[in-house]
């Protein structure tokens, strides 16, 4: 399911000023140039990368604008006319279904004099009216009416500017670049490793927006370990086996994690489920070398959790295949911008959106199955806690490391090797993307 | 009524470092000379011009420290030492009658050491005391004590900076170019038109002060076309003419003008006043050939109308020279920051400030007889919502256009020559005062 | 009592890109150098100096990072562990007494991935533990422990930044700059005049933080004369003689004076006080010729008054050594950024913070005997109306004058020979700082 950039490159050349396109480009590239030369392997970025609008400016051209995004829940949109809208770097996006259940998204700018077309963060339209002057668009994007223009005004020309838009088992990825990377190898994994957990067939239970005034790395740093997590969050290490590492996991540790996995996968083969990460710490991600931007495994939980809540107990029906609430928590992620816990009975997503060197717009999604009705079926105080809070603490930690980053006191520091090596990963796979020529 | 620039060129040199602005002026000049190239005749303008500091700060100097600004009304300073202030690009502007009963404009900036004389919006002095180390100055601005300076300063070298003022029939227009264009023209046709509408024996009966993020062009081009009437402004179309174009006059509504000119005109003809548009459709206006940058015009009010109120019904005692109610509709606009609707009954300014690429500062000003008491002989919730809900409509709409235009996605679109020959006009003009040498 | 900075250029280079900083500071250099030539000795500055972010960079790197900076006073921390922090253009600064007594700035930034480790403005800690990865420092700043991290990893290496240093009197300073100015004249010159005073065994009564709307040189220009004190400040002129300069200084005045000098001498002799400044007007501070960027000189007050309250009488216990509240007035300044006046009972601290072009942060503190009890010894009431209304009227001349200045009709104006000789002293001082080379 996906849009082709077809008239994409037809009619006005599109992006304002080439030629001054070209000298911020130059500017940037020579900063970034001795910027990456100031790098140290094994250690923490220096100061520019977390603070400056130059890199952040780098940032956004290079991979935000580069790769692929996550968007939102196809179940936010279940029917055709449904949208949705979301803001990167200035652009206004829109997501819809359309009246032939393909889901696109669409520049959400009149062709006509630039105005926005749906106001609303959400809603459902039979068509595309502009708020302005009423040109008229299908929810394909393609201009039906444009009343009072010129008669020799050719519609074809002028629909709206389409975005590559990839759906895979219920997630939305668009992406901003005129030739996006492929998304085959991340479409085959997830679809796969995604598939038992019914995100299609879910709905949004609740989300909760922040501004996090944090670069958008520190926001991924923070994820990719969890050294922090014995002080950090003490709910969460009481489910999980990944705050354990190489120096620290003991032979009963072993043992545990060892008779978690065994006792699930029982149950998975049986459900057809595979377990996939199978050890204490995090599963490698991301991988620099081969280019890996995306990840999904499925893990246990410690022994008496079969849910990430308070006390480990189901707390809204099964969703999607699920037959057993004991199949462990499904993680998947996508940088440059998502997260994703499921348990057996719901899921929590995390949305990244960067608004300057030193903010980040941060959406939590908890779906559940779309059969499930609040009050009867699940209440959300029961289930919001555990990752309510476990994010809040970490856009804590992160705000606290920004400002202290924003010192001139502030160098790079040492990467632990037993319990930073995602970071360490996540900086090395970031700066690769940073040095590559943008498409 | 004008105060020359005669000792402003005494005494200090003023503005600055003149090798910074001036590299200000190379960098600024290379690019708008660059995105002057990127335009495209009748369509609109490229993202930088509607967003971005570059273009701005050229539209600051090239066409607002430039051109005639209207600054507001004689009748809110009645009396000598009545003053009100304003504010652009930094600069706090004094507007104060003087003894002699001249209405002059001052930089509100002691020539000592800088401070603000006047701190509040509006008032009344008999002489300006700056409130830090009491400097104190005439109603004209002159020096007249210093306590506490040496001896031998020469007070005559020290007056508050004064501005090129003109005031025609109750407007006050300033000019802070070092050689302002001709007011000739301006201050003859508008002398002419506004005469009836006795401005200078008004009183302002309410302002309200909006701030609205959008660049000054984009408020501009929306008052430059009624192609958004039929849905942006139901109010206003029921009263008038100019949302039809010569793709939409049926014979029916030609017939309607031409009775409704022709019933106005036997009256005005009794009263002196003189119809100068006639036809449905906008007045053209602004005419970049020819540097029109102001305009006024008397045009009919559809039949049921002798006011732009709700119901059009007159509200308040009759304005000026008017002896009947049938006067039609007196408009009047001046580029970069004024226009005017004037019934027989009530007048309504209004007034753009810039406040940086994606603000502008607008203050709407109802005006009745200056011997109309509220209450007694007007209410104000009968007043304003004409004009309040067009103007708060209109702000709206340049609101969502600015968010659009911001969007990399956004490219220029064609303009509606039925429709929107007055935006291209503006554009036009735009672009003619930008790529001129500024005096 | 200070801390060397010897491990300060251990480790890794700190500071970021110096390619980057070099640039900066070349393209700083260049506009500082041409804005340097456009200023008029005995005028005031262009307004350059005053509201851009250029020359607001270069008053950081030339003195705000170079000189010594006053940071509070011993007292605030009187006990090992106790700690405040400041913040200094994007640095969290750490002040600390150690487990030996002695007072130590650290930068608050961790050394494994910079997270603040202090959050809290002040507080008690016996170990400074990172609140992200437990990095735990004793309060001396050495690395004690880093659980987590590889057992290579050379702990004396990572030690948190030390800041130089200084204590005089219970009066704290620090300096960012790698080889700081000599300290021993101020030193010697502060430890002389403060000591009756009694600093160290003070607590804070009160203190009120404001957030000026002007730059911090538009600050230090109002400290820096009191030919605004007549209008500016009616409480203050009634306590002292400075606002009285060689233009206004009578016959009777002289008499005044010299009798207040005379009675006060007496009995300051007896208690081994020494009278340094026996003039109306004030003292002439700075000395840019000298390079003299402190200075202390006790003074009389005028009859009937023992202390700068409303009444001028005693209002708290007799502070440090004093056995008579006839003591006159203590006053203190150092540049960039502290003042105090002090009398026999109470003393009145200000520290000047700059947060950008046009905002200063003042922290203003009301300072008593240790032993003094709140509501039994003294009434904030009572104590704190002389100066909070003295400063508070400052700041509003300050954000009146930053507001003028603003316009590009503000030029440098001329200084008031009388009264205005510190003013431009302290012009010649900036001047002077700015166009030498940074250490």
């Amino acid at each position: 399911m996906q849009s082709t950039g077809k008239h994409f490159r037809s009619g006005v050349r599109r992006g304002g000023n080439p030629r001054l396109r070209r000298k911020i480009g130059v500017a940037s590239a020579g900063l970034v140039g001795s910027m990456l030369a100031e790098c140290r392997p094994g250690w923490s970025l220096p100061r520019e990368f977390y603070s400056d609008e130059p890199i952040y400016r780098a940032d956004i051209e290079h991979l935000w604008r580069s790769g692929w995004l996550f968007a939102g829940h196809s179940c936010e949109i279940p029917k055709p006319g449904d949208y949705f809208t979301l803001e990167l770097d200035g652009d206004s996006l829109l997501v819809i279904r359309g009246n032939d259940g393909a889901i696109r998204g669409l520049h959400n700018v009149c062709r006509h004099r630039g105005s926005l077309i749906c106001t609303a963060p959400a809603g459902h339209a039979t068509r595309l009216v502009c708020p302005y002057h009423q040109w008229t668009y299908g929810c394909d994007g393609k201009l039906l009416a444009c009343r009072g223009m010129q008669e020799d005004l050719d519609k074809s020309q002028f629909g709206l500017r389409p975005i590559h838009t990839r759906e895979v088992e219920g997630l939305i990825y668009l992406s901003l670049a005129d030739k996006p990377p492929t998304f085959d190898a991340a479409q085959q994994l997830l679809s796969s490793l995604a598939r038992p957990q019914g995100f299609a067939r879910a709905k949004i239970a609740k989300t909760v927006d922040y501004l996090v005034k944090a670069n958008w790395k520190l926001v991924w740093e923070n994820n990719r370990e969890c050294f922090h997590c014995n002080f950090g969050h003490p709910q969460y290490i009481k489910a999980n086996f990944d705050h354990y590492n190489s120096d620290d996991t003991t032979a009963g540790i072993k043992k545990k994690i060892a008779a978690a996995v065994a006792r699930s996968e029982q149950k998975w083969a049986d459900a057809g489920l595979t377990a996939t990460h199978k050890q204490t710490g995090m599963t490698v991600f991301p991988d620099a070398e081969k280019n890996i931007w995306f990840s999904a495994n499925r893990t246990a939980l410690v022994d008496g959790y079969v849910s990430e809540t308070m006390d480990g107990k189901q707390i809204a029906p099964l969703m999607g295949d699920y037959r057993d609430a004991d199949v462990g928590t499904l993680r998947m992620r996508s940088l440059p911008n998502f997260w994703n816990h499921s348990s057996c009975d719901h899921a929590v997503s995390t949305r990244l959106l960067p608004i300057g060197p030193q903010q980040t717009a941060i959406r939590v999604y908890w779906l559940v199955d779309a059969a499930a009705v609040e009050g009867r079926d699940y209440q959300l105080e029961k289930m919001m806690p555990f990752w309510q809070l476990t994010s809040e603490q970490d856009w804590e930690i992160c705000e606290r490391q920004q400002h202290g980053v924003n010192s001139r006191a502030y160098t790079p520091g040492p990467y632990s090797t037993y319990k930073e090596y995602n970071v360490d990963g996540f900086v090395r796979w970031y700066l690769k993307m940073l040095a590559r020529k943008v498409s």
